[in-house]
C-alpha cells in the first residue's frame, strides 16, 4: 500500500512538510505529479482533482495526499495524519493533540515567510511588489522570526527531551527543521544573528539531520534544492542582520 | 465538565471558530479571559500559559483551549477537535478527515482577509500601511475572494446534502458561516457583487443561521459584533464591487 502525494514539481514548497514525514517513516509513495500520465500521474491528472472531477472531496490546492479513500490537503494537516499512521507522532492522547497544534503554527510561519516576497498578492510577480516587500521583510526579520523561533525554543526546553514535544522524534520536529532550513536559505544574515540565542531549536534540527532515514533522503536525489519558485525564496535585498 | 475557552475579550476574531462550535453543541464553556482573576480568568491568567507558566504545551497564541490534559491552539485545530469530540462532525473516516482540510483552509482563507489590512505587520497600525492595503485589498477582491467563496460552493455542489462535507451540519460549516459573516461586514460590495454565483453557499449560511442552537447564540450578549479591532474590518476604502 503505497501513498499518492501530489504537489508542484520543482520545488520543496508546502510539499516538503508531507514528504519528510513519508520519508523518515520509510513509507513507501508515490510522486504523482512527477510521474507520466501512463501511471495516473501527471499535472492535467493534478488540476482533475483541483476542479472535482475525481470526487467531492476537492483540495483547495496542492500538496494533497491520497490514501485510499482518504483525500486531505493542506500540509500540516496531511503531516499530521502521516504523523499519527506511520508511528511519528507522540504516544499520549494530549500530546497528540498540541502536535497539530504545532504542525499548524509552523504552517502558519510558512505562509508568513512567503508573504514576504508576495505582501500584496501571489498572483502578482516579486518584481512588481518589492517595494512591500522591502517594508514587510523588515517587520518580518525584527519582530515575526525572533518571536516564532523563540516560541520553539521554549517548547523544548519546557518538554525537556530535546523534541517538541513527547519523548521522540515526531512530524512537529521534521517540520521545525524544514522550517529552520527554509529560514537559514531566504534570511541567512538574520538567521545567524538570531541563531546563539537559540540553541535547543539549533540542536533539534540537528538531531533530525542526523537521524538514519531522513539523512539519507537529504543526500538522495529526491530532495529538491530551495529556489526562487518555491515558499522561501533568497532575494538578499530582503535579508539582513 | 466545562471547556475553558482562552481568547481577547471584545472581539469575535479567531476565537469565535471554536465557540460556533461549542455553541452549536450546547456545550459547556467558560470564556476565561473575560472571568475575574477569582475564578482562575482575566488577562494575566491567559499570559501566563503564553509565557509557559501552565505546563509544557505552550500556544503560540489565542485562541487555546483547555479540556482537562489537553491544551491546544489554532482556531482550525481546536473547531475540528470539538467538533469531533462533540457531535459535529462526519461519521465516516475519509470525511472526518477532509473535514480538517476544509477547517484548515478556512483558517487560510481568514488570515488572507487580515493581511488585507495589515499587509506589512500586525505589529503596525492599519494607517501606517495603508497604501499596501489598498493594493492587496485589489488583489483579495479580484482574485482571492472568488477563488476561495467558488471552492466551497464546488463542495456544497459535490457532495450533495446542502453541507460542506457529510449529510449533516459539521464544524467545517460554522467556520465557513463566519467567514462569509467576516467577509459580508468587511467587503460588503464586493460580496454582494459576487453572492449570485455562489446560491449553494449563500444557502448554507442560512442553514447554519436558523440551526436552532447557533440562532438562539446569535441573539444573545454572548455573539460579539465585528469591529475595527478584529479580524474582519470594515475600511470602506478597501471594499468595492
Amino acid at each position: 500500500m503505497s501513498f499518492d502525494l501530489w504537489y508542484w514539481p520543482g520545488i520543496p514548497g508546502r510539499g516538503e512538510f508531507p514528504r519528510l514525514v513519508l520519508e523518515a517513516a520509510g513509507a513507501p509513495y508515490r510522486e504523482m505529479a512527477q510521474l507520466p500520465e501512463s501511471q495516473g500521474g501527471g499535472m492535467a491528472a493534478m488540476q482533475a482533482f483541483l476542479d472535482g472531477e475525481r470526487g467531492r472531496r476537492i483540495p483547495f490546492a496542492p500538496p494533497f495526499l491520497v490514501d485510499g479513500d482518504v483525500i486531505i490537503s493542506q500540509a500540516g494537516v496531511i503531516a499530521a495524519y502521516l504523523g499519527e499512521k506511520l508511528g511519528l507522532a507522540p504516544d499520549g492522547e494530549a500530546d497528540r493533540h498540541f502536535a497539530r497544534s504545532i504542525a499548524m503554527t509552523t504552517a502558519d510561519v510558512v505562509a508568513e515567510a512567503h508573504d514576504v516576497h508576495h505582501p500584496v498578492g501571489a498572483g502578482l510577480y516579486y518584481e512588481d511588489q518589492k517595494t512591500e516587500a522591502l517594508r514587510r521583510a523588515q517587520e518580518f526579520r525584527a519582530e515575526r522570526m525572533p518571536k516564532f523561533v523563540g516560541w520553539y525554543e521554549e517548547l523544548v526546553a519546557a518538554n525537556g527531551s530535546g523534541y517538541l514535544i513527547g519523548g521522540r522524534l515526531t512530524y512537529a520536529d521534521l517540520g521545525l527543521f524544514q522550517l529552520v532550513e527554509g529560514l537559514r536559505y531566504a534570511f541567512p544574515r538574520r538567521m545567524k544573528a538570531i541563531e546563539g540565542e537559540h540553541p535547543k531549536v539549533i540542536a533539534l534540527v540537528e538531531t533530525v539531520r542526523a537521524h538514519d532515514r531522513v539523512s539519507a533522503y537529504l543526500k538522495s536525489e529526491r530532495r529538491q534544492p530551495f529556489n526562487e519558485n518555491g515558499i522561501f525564496r533568497h532575494y538578499p535585498e530582503l535579508d539582513a542582520e
